[in-house]
């Protein structure tokens, strides 16, 4: 039984171990309320991982520690398991499917662990994990299902009492439920008016399920861009304790959560991964009740994909009017390129990149079409681009 | 004269006004020593500034403030004064050359402040804001020679003495000059056993020359990605205070300022901005003496050009073996592409963009070259999938 003690105690022992994020004012967010970032991005390994994996391990026996731990992850619960374990001067073995990229791989061994690569996906990985735990007697540290990984967790909520007042609302990401399980069950003890919501991906609403179908369900698919809260089928406690202590469960889409890793980094200056994003996605485009409240959205993790990040960026380049993609029509003789590129360069912007299409079936046989991508002002330096463009006598084709 | 009473002063007024930013420590950025960030990148406005502008305004006389301030800055300083200016009820007029990005000019308004697009340069602007600070007896807000302005930066130099205990060495960037004045002098009168060092870009030494030459002298030109601290004169004020209080004044290139702020992204999930990452690209290349000390660099802004971020961003990508580029030699004729589809496809890595290349002198009469950009997962992985082209025989040109 998760109790309140429990996660005092776990507060605890976490004490000198990991940072107690400060809450960030995030005005962007929602202008119809006081929006704070909870930022455990910024805590150690780039997630809140690290709480309930340091808890759980220091609550082990001599004999099991003596043993070792072994965990099955490419993420965030892998990172926070091998630091906790080093932390406590112990062995993790963490098994990871071979196809994980080598910065989560090289991360992971970074905080002490052995890695273990097996061919596969994840469930390969987890089946290997299983089986090595009964061949060694390592302790198998689950991401989410837990109690003591819970109670890890919910220090957050603890830590939130303490650091803001008057709180009207927690909004947190759940892929297994292990981290709004405890923040909710520590919040609505201390704190019944307090609301808790919680947010899952559009594309992996498996505890949403589960919680409005009263009972626990596995969807055969999951897809989204928070590849951290990616989790087909609750955990049996979290399942419990989120029927019991969170208000309600809200989903956001790819291209909100997208919206949202934007706006922190331009305006937090924060990189979220998608998973850190969802709740702050949540409040952003009014999933939950904002207007004159003061909500608090947990950012639970910043370890997000550099390629993700890349098209994140260049997606915001293009909606700032940052960068501009123009197709022009051009007869295909000497001179056309040059008075285009005067064009540009006279207006002062940046050409990125240049390219000539000819032989498409609808150009002119004379014509030819050229791709210009170069970095723009403003989305007016784009509109006084394209007059320029049109006033020389080139046609532009959307 | 400055004074300790001042800075303390500047303190107290900015208590409820400012985010007392707290050190977080950063492993990664050199692990010879103990090295935190102060991460004034969090602050209101993305940057310090707004600690320095605040205190300078909240000190003029009721005549001064009813007439309201006039500033000419195309960053940091324009969103400082804006906001500072709003959240003392007095208005605020914000010269800026009309070629600076929407993006600046709509944060600078946002933040309450009237603007005035000036054509031209930063010269041009300012020239403008001189005359109007004449014509209509607006206060001139200095970005960084004033005494008020130099007190409330110092404040940051307060804050580190309370929030953290055995400091050897504060790392601070230097444009012109105002951020390290009040920070060395706050540290240096308090605690005058720890070093202050500053860092200028390579590109923009001013501060460094002047000081080394006992002179102040103007640079010709400036060239740095770290636009913020691209200042080709230093303050009286600030070369007065830097020569007596700094310890010594180092630089950094452009390449070592990405690699901090790719680093900061990575590791520390934070945003800089060039000249907010030049303190730790010092510590990082060890341009000051980190071995064994506990080092604090000051992270002085996040207001990233998001053209740069993307920028760093790609340069990551590339160093990380994240996205690779090939140039491969095909036979101009059906079937080429598709094999070599098939490879890459086998491999698993993602096309982002293909491009033929033919009609080049030194093919082969029946040759082209084919380009292509692909996500790939680390070295290793490129590595494989150059083998597995070069197997299926064509010839892979670097």
């Amino acid at each position: 039984m998760l109790t309140l003690d429990k996660i005092y105690h776990a507060a605890h022992v976490l004490k000198d171990v990991i940072r107690p994020t400060q809450p960030i004012p995030a005005p962007y967010v929602n202008k119809k309320g006081n929006v704070y970032l909870k930022p455990e991005n910024l805590q150690l390994t780039g997630s809140f991982k690290v709480r309930g994996s340091y808890y759980k391990i220091s609550q082990l026996s001599a004999e099991e520690k003596a043993k070792g731990v072994i965990a099955c992850s490419a993420g965030n619960h892998a990172q926070g398991v091998a630091l906790a374990a080093t932390k406590n001067g112990i062995k993790s073995l963490i098994c990871l499917p071979d196809c994980a990229p080598i910065s989560k791989v090289e991360a992971t061994r970074g905080y002490g662990a052995d890695i273990c690569l097996v061919p596969g996906v994840y469930d390969d990985a987890y089946k290997r994990a299983i089986e090595l735990r009964d061949e060694k007697g390592y302790t198998f540290i689950h991401p989410f299902d837990d109690e003591d990984v819970i109670a890890g967790q919910g220090t957050i909520g603890l830590e939130l009492l303490d650091q803001l007042k008057g709180i009207d609302a927690v909004i947190v990401p759940i892929g297994g439920g292990g981290l709004i399980s405890g923040v909710a069950f520590a919040i609505k003890s201390l704190s019944p008016n307090i609301k808790v919501y919680g947010v899952q991906a559009a594309g992996a609403p498996s505890m949403k399920n589960s919680v409005e179908h009263k009972q626990i369900e596995r969807l055969d698919a999951v897809s989204t861009i928070a590849d951290g809260i990616a989790v087909k089928q609750p955990g049996e406690n979290t399942f419990d304790l989120c029927s019991k202590y969170v208000d309600e469960i809200v989903t956001v889409t790819d291209d909100e959560v997208s919206s949202a890793i934007l706006s922190l980094l331009e305006h937090q200056k924060l990189i979220t991964e998608g998973a850190g994003a969802v709740a702050v996605a949540a409040a952003m485009f009014d999933k939950v009740p904002v207007e004159g409240k003061n909500v608090v959205c947990v950012v639970s993790g910043g370890n997000i994909d550099v390629n993700i990040l890349d098209r994140v960026v260049k997606r915001g380049l293009l909606t700032s009017g940052r960068t501009c993609l123009l197709k022009v029509e051009l007869l295909d003789r000497p001179g056309q390129l040059h008075q285009i590129a005067r064009v540009i360069a006279e207006r002062g912007a940046n050409v990125i990149e240049m390219h000539h299409e000819r032989t498409k079936a609808n150009t002119n046989i004379n014509g030819c079409f050229l791709r210009i991508t170069m970095e723009t002002r403003n989305f007016e330096h784009i509109a006084e681009i394209k007059e320029a463009i049109t006033n020389a006598g080139f046609k532009i084709h959307e």
